[in-house]
């Protein structure tokens, strides 16, 4: 069934949407803020208009009782079924570091750790921070058997594998043992399909480890009494999929600011133009002010913005309610000049899943969300929170009517008869 | 997957069911209206009062952010999956038109045009509307290679056309260019099971055509200096598809009351009767308390009653909001008599899609829904409009559910085990 999309002339016209991510936004009430959630206890002004003046509700990423994975959860947020698109987080991450993911490729999470005796002395190699390049140049145009390998190194420790050619699959394990002091797990194929993907990984990392052994920059932190990086620990193998763009899926340009590699991959294998043109750090302290710079200047160029933010699922993960609390003032403070943007431009807020601090980690529990710009009924919520919101003119829905719904909003409709 | 329909015995007896579809039912808010949508501004106290004694919600015809057609939403509303049985709207126009299509048949709206050295100059035929008997006379019995054509006039320029044989598909394009002054499109298979089809079509308009040329009627015309009827113009192609009818699927005896062809056509289809004993137009003006009449005649002899009030669509899609809410005004008194069918009657209103007066087309925002009867849990909803049934009892529904949950509250119960 082919559906149309086409503009309205006239009201709505040239109508632009930007959803902004919240990352692990929602939460439960904390006992350190009197029974609030730190969304709810947080000063929240900017959100509250836009609450006012728009529509609310109760999203639920990839549905009813299903805890997301900030990788499924943003392909479903842009309107892909993850259970289609996703067989691991590899593909993301690496194109997340600008690797060029190909559809079809076996894409890895990679550690650059350190190895003595076997034994997994620093999965991080040390913080390694400075001189990766030297080791990312030495591991190219290493290939195994008709299979290609590309290696690129991300922030510190961090970098992406990529394995291409033909046969290749995505059910093999990881080697990370995830903690210091053991050996390197074995590479083991989950499935037939995939054994010459172990049988090549395995020999690559054999083949990498020799090479890095040999490297000037682990001469030097040796001489520097730093830990070398020695070993590659690989994790979250993925197929990458083929994937409609965004701007063929839906008719609008799309750009991306993030500070996360992860989120700039999702974005980027949807097609999204990556926009660097900020001071997001993915984390901790961040420069949200720049963000939203970026994220306006994106907006005149692009029909649709994606604007992600980290923090708030850090300070989930680590327990920290208050300082989740305070963050999201401080993300209120920063988006106060989308105000301006209202009503041409569609803003909708939500998170990718909730991260209670009680939890430590993600859980199933549906995000707030709100939509406002100029063709939206407004309902009678005031507030932007998870309870308040439960009451809210959107009901419940699923991240993959995200886009659907704001995509109605600013006019571009998907029509469906006559 | 099997499930049985069975009636309560005692209470609930007996009851039935009327749907009132009023056409393009929800807006936006208006600023004529002061912020409010037409429905809401409009002096509701029957829809009022039916939404104080029963249950309220928000229907999304076809789906979240989904902009239905007229057809395929009426499709939904019936409990039917337009997905699977819609390929174009020409079956359910040929169909209101009293033309009884067959599963399988290509069906096109057609239009009587005139045609001036290969130029179209009115795609109306001068909006004739006498005569036009002569021209279905004289295109019966047209059969080209193994193709039965069937031609039915409608109102005015209106028409239908079926083509009747094997090895033909929906996939062709017309040839109205949808502007005077231009020749008729070129008539184009989009498959290669529709190339018979195009074929034939061709064929059919240039035999149609030089047989309309010769007919008194046109003689006529030109005598009086009107514009000959000597063309066809089609559009809308669409295999008609094999519907469960609605009684075996439902168990209910059903009539639909409606002015406009299209919807006749839909009931048609689906298997209701078609009440035409109304002087209702499907436009505005019409006589609505004569289709109100016709309902609570049909409803005397059968189970379940579909009535269509067309007006609320043509004043979106012209941008009239005082307009539309003073035919809802008129609407809210026609349907006064329905409160006496109550409780033994199950009465349900909503729309088809929503036409905000400031899109003049439709949108895929949700419609406001009340259902009032013997066997509803009432709501707190005290007003029938677009944000007050946000916080109605029924949440959000989709088009597709509206009827069986309407056999639910009537007591004809689809029991799935034991």
């Amino acid at each position: 069934m082919v559906v149309k999309i086409y503009k309205f002339k006239g009201f709505l016209e040239g109508m632009k949407g930007i959803l902004v991510i919240l990352d692990g936004l929602g939460d439960l009430p904390c006992k350190q803020l009197k029974g609030k959630t730190p969304l709810e206890a947080a000063k929240t002004s900017t959100m509250d208009k836009l609450a006012q003046m728009g529509i609310t509700g109760q999203q639920h990423t990839i549905g009813r009782g299903i805890t997301p994975g900030s990788d499924t959860a943003h392909l479903a947020l842009f309107g892909y079924n993850p259970y289609e698109v996703y067989t691991g987080r590899g593909p993301y991450e690496a194109s997340g570091t600008d690797l060029p993911v190909k559809p079809g490729d076996i894409a890895f999470r990679t550690n650059m750790a350190t190895i003595k005796d076997g034994i997994i002395v620093d999965r991080r190699a040390g913080r390694i921070s400075k001189g990766t390049e030297e080791i990312e140049k030495a591991l190219q145009n290493i290939t195994i058997e008709d299979v290609e390998t590309i290696f690129k190194v991300g922030i510190d420790h961090r970098a992406a594998l990529v394995l291409r050619g033909p046969g290749l699959a995505s059910e093999v394990t990881g080697n990370d043992p995830k903690v210091e002091g053991k050996r390197p797990k074995s590479i083991i194929s989950t499935s037939p399909e995939a054994e010459k993907t172990a049988r090549i990984l395995k020999q690559y990392i054999r083949q990498a480890s020799e090479i890095m052994e040999t490297l000037k920059i682990n001469e030097k932190r040796i001489s520097e009494d730093k830990l070398p990086a020695n070993y590659l620990l690989v994790r979250g193998a993925g197929k990458a999929p083929h994937v409609e763009s965004f701007q063929s899926k839906y008719g609008l340009t799309a750009e991306c600011v993030a500070g996360g590699g992860l989120y700039k991959g999702v974005a980027s294998i949807c097609g999204m133009k990556i926009n660097n043109d900020h001071q997001g750090t993915g984390g901790i302290p961040t420069d949200l002010p720049s963000k939203v710079r970026a994220a306006i200047k994106s907006l005149e160029r692009s029909q649709f913005v994606f604007l992600h933010v980290k923090g708030t699922d850090n300070l989930g993960h680590d327990n920290k309610p208050i300082q989740k609390m305070e963050f999201i003032d401080e993300i209120d403070i920063a988006i106060e000049p989308f105000l301006d943007l209202i009503p041409e431009t569609l803003i909708c807020i939500t998170g990718d899943h909730s991260t209670p601090c009680m939890m430590r980690d993600h859980s199933s529990d549906p995000l707030p969300i709100l939509m406002t710009g100029e063709g939206v009924r407004p309902d009678q919520v005031t507030e932007f929170g998870e309870r308040p919101t439960m009451r809210g003119g959107l009901g419940h829905i699923d991240g993959q009517q995200v886009i659907p719904i704001m995509l109605g909003l600013i006019g571009r409709v998907h029509k469906f008869g006559a």
